[in-house]
């Protein structure tokens, strides 16, 4: 149990590892493991996964040289200098466009063999008995045609291993040939809520209602991965190693609660003595006690209990690794510029994420710290719209400046 | 099929509806109809469900005054003047707190009664053979006590209907005790994609594959509806009525392609003969044949064929109707500000979504415009991370201004 004790004093913890360095060790560490396998699947069931492997296009699209006007196929040059006034004449055929020919083409169809534009049907005038054509305005080579290839070309690269698919990439999949594609398997997450507090309805003074397994369970399954939302474990060392055990046959196990360096915070001994803790308390704000570990090739994610302390873990490490586990990187969150109503305290060498809300006023956005503290007050996150991170090099955020904030739970 | 042919002359369409205009009309259409039933789900079920029901919190969080730190509850004035040198002494008792006692307490334990302070553990000194307590530092009021309500108040107000659930209001949700809520069901979608020369494979020249059909059912399962991605209909009067027809059960149909005034166009004629249309073209670029009408009840939107103005019109209508059928407003889309590495051409009095990259460049953001132009151009949106909106007051937006690109696809 020494791995979690060294940085245990009396007073909490003796040092706390920067957030940009716990994650290059979370990294390292999980960029070592194996991750899910990789599966086949079919387009349709393909949105927000991961791909496996690098799709190229297989063909060209458009695969034919393709009429973008209805009109007809013509050599550009026999129709040099036409105008209403002076037109060219070209007999109308089928088939092959031979010199001094035009073929009725459709928006959509093919480009006969010899043609190299087409004219606007608006722009002829068709003299059916005579089976000839009057051309009143000249076209340039190519125009009205969309070449084959001219949006993607057959070889052309078009995703990496890592790409997580959107309903956009599906459809240029299918028009490029593809009808499945391999992808790994959304990573399996056992989500353990502890603490002997915790109950699950009907709480007594002194207990308190289990939160944190619901909505990291429910994050879990926002970030495309399945989440296994366990029982509440109490505080005792053998039912957490047993806990944690159980889980080990998923990609990743997360505990919430008892992550601390107190009587009753447990976890890290336990991470401990069944495998290897990476990193045990971090400089960031709500949520220093958290402890990050590895157990038999397993991340094993030790989250504090209070509940802003364990979102804003869940969001800063839980979510890189199911995507580091899927051989990706996490987007960046989407972010609202706005302008800020209240100073934001911080201090120097912690990373600080300060809820705000954000309100139009007069046509400006403005953000509103929904607390200024308290790791406990879950309305704070939940009444709020994102967070603003304060930097390790800052002493908080003065009233009026622009501020970026992080929507780390934007709906679609 | 008077409705449809009104707007049509032979040269398209005779005006364009403005976006905004085209959104009030159908808004109110939309507003008049019954939308989906509603249901009672567990909170597990509930994340990206939008609430049918106010919520006020049931109970205070915390639920009782509880200790905020490990040590002992007292009266702060028993420790009024207090200091290491100069310690206030109290006797150690249990349950309630009388004047000039302590009772141990630990974080998260309820406060006795009596008191309304908490000392913590490092700041006294346990004389137990006494029986007594040394309070080496006097405590205000209230100090490192969260007295009930702090977070949450009972009969607080929380949501109203119409908000969209996410993982962090479950977790509220339940802490103030709730376990189930009434949502909106989700909205059902019929897709239907249609077009004589739509095929799902192997294409010879002329044909296309399908691919606005799959598009589209995967963005409206993002947008928290469940889409029936329907076979491919050919151009037929006959087939497409009945094509719609049979999705009126569904909350929304939805059709791809035929939706301008060509004589392939037959969409728009059959809603108009089945029952209102409500726009036919609106001033948007690409998709300015866009059809939205309501058959019997149900909101019908026939979306153009060309997958880029698919797509744009799906997110300008079909996002909107979903949230507004489920008595909700669609969130904003998240975005980013970038600067605008070449120009953006736009006709003024047409609303234009420029597809664009986003990049980051010596730390700076760069947006780069993927194509200049092209409405069936699919990989100027899936090789995208956004697009700008030139507002209809303006003629384009030159190189190097500070553009808001919405990332209208990002992933969680």
């Amino acid at each position: 149990m020494e791995g979690a004790d060294r940085n245990r004093t009396e007073a909490g913890f003796r040092e706390r590892t920067r957030v940009a360095d716990a994650h290059e060790i979370l990294r390292e560490a999980v960029a070592g493991l194996e991750g899910p396998a990789t599966e086949r699947v079919a387009l349709t069931d393909a949105d927000g996964r991961v791909l496996a492997e690098t799709v190229t296009a297989a063909r060209n699209v458009p695969h034919y040289d393709r009429a973008a006007m209805d009109g007809y196929a013509v050599r550009a040059a026999d129709t040099f200098g036409a105008s209403a006034r002076s037109p060219a004449v070209v007999r109308i055929g089928a088939g092959r466009v031979d010199p001094e020919t035009a073929v009725r083409v459709h928006t959509g169809s093919e480009v006969p063999e010899g043609a190299d534009a087409v004219v606007m049907i608006e722009h002829v005038e068709e003299l059916e008995a005579m089976g000839e054509l009057e051309v009143e305005d000249a076209v340039a080579e190519g125009e009205n045609v969309a070449p084959a290839g001219e949006d993607v070309e057959e070889g052309q690269p078009l995703y990496e291993p890592g790409h997580r698919l959107r309903p956009s990439d599906l459809g240029l999949l299918r028009s490029t040939g593809r009808e499945r594609v391999v992808v790994a398997e959304r990573p399996t997450v056992g989500v353990i809520p502890t603490g002997e507090e915790l109950v699950t309805h009907d709480p007594d003074p002194g207990q308190v209602i289990e939160t944190n397994g619901l909505t990291i369970s429910r994050l879990v399954e926002r970030w495309g991965a399945r989440a296994t939302y366990r029982d509440i474990v109490t505080d005792d060392a053998e039912a957490l190693r047993a806990a944690i055990q159980r889980d080990l046959t998923k990609d990743v196990v997360v505990t919430t609660g008892g992550s601390s360096v107190g009587e009753r915070d447990l976890i890290p001994e336990v991470i401990d003595d069944l495998g290897e803790v990476l990193v045990h308390g971090v400089a960031l704000k709500p949520g220093h006690p958290v402890c990050l570990g590895i157990v038999e090739d397993t991340p094993v994610l030790a989250l504090p209990g209070y509940p802003v302390a364990c979102i804003v873990n869940a969001v800063q490490f839980l979510r890189p690794t199911l995507r580091w586990l899927e051989g990706a990187e996490p987007d960046p969150h989407p972010t609202t510029q706005a302008r800020l109503e209240r100073k934001i305290p911080s201090e120097p060498g912690t990373k600080t994420f300060a809820r705000v809300a954000l309100e139009e006023r007069d046509g400006e956005r403005v953000a509103i710290p929904t607390r200024a503290s308290g790791s406990g007050v879950l309305s704070s996150v939940a009444l709020a719209d994102g967070w603003v991170v304060v930097e390790e090099a800052r002493e908080g955020i003065p009233e009026g400046e622009t501020v970026t904030v992080e929507n780390w739970e934007v709906n679609p």
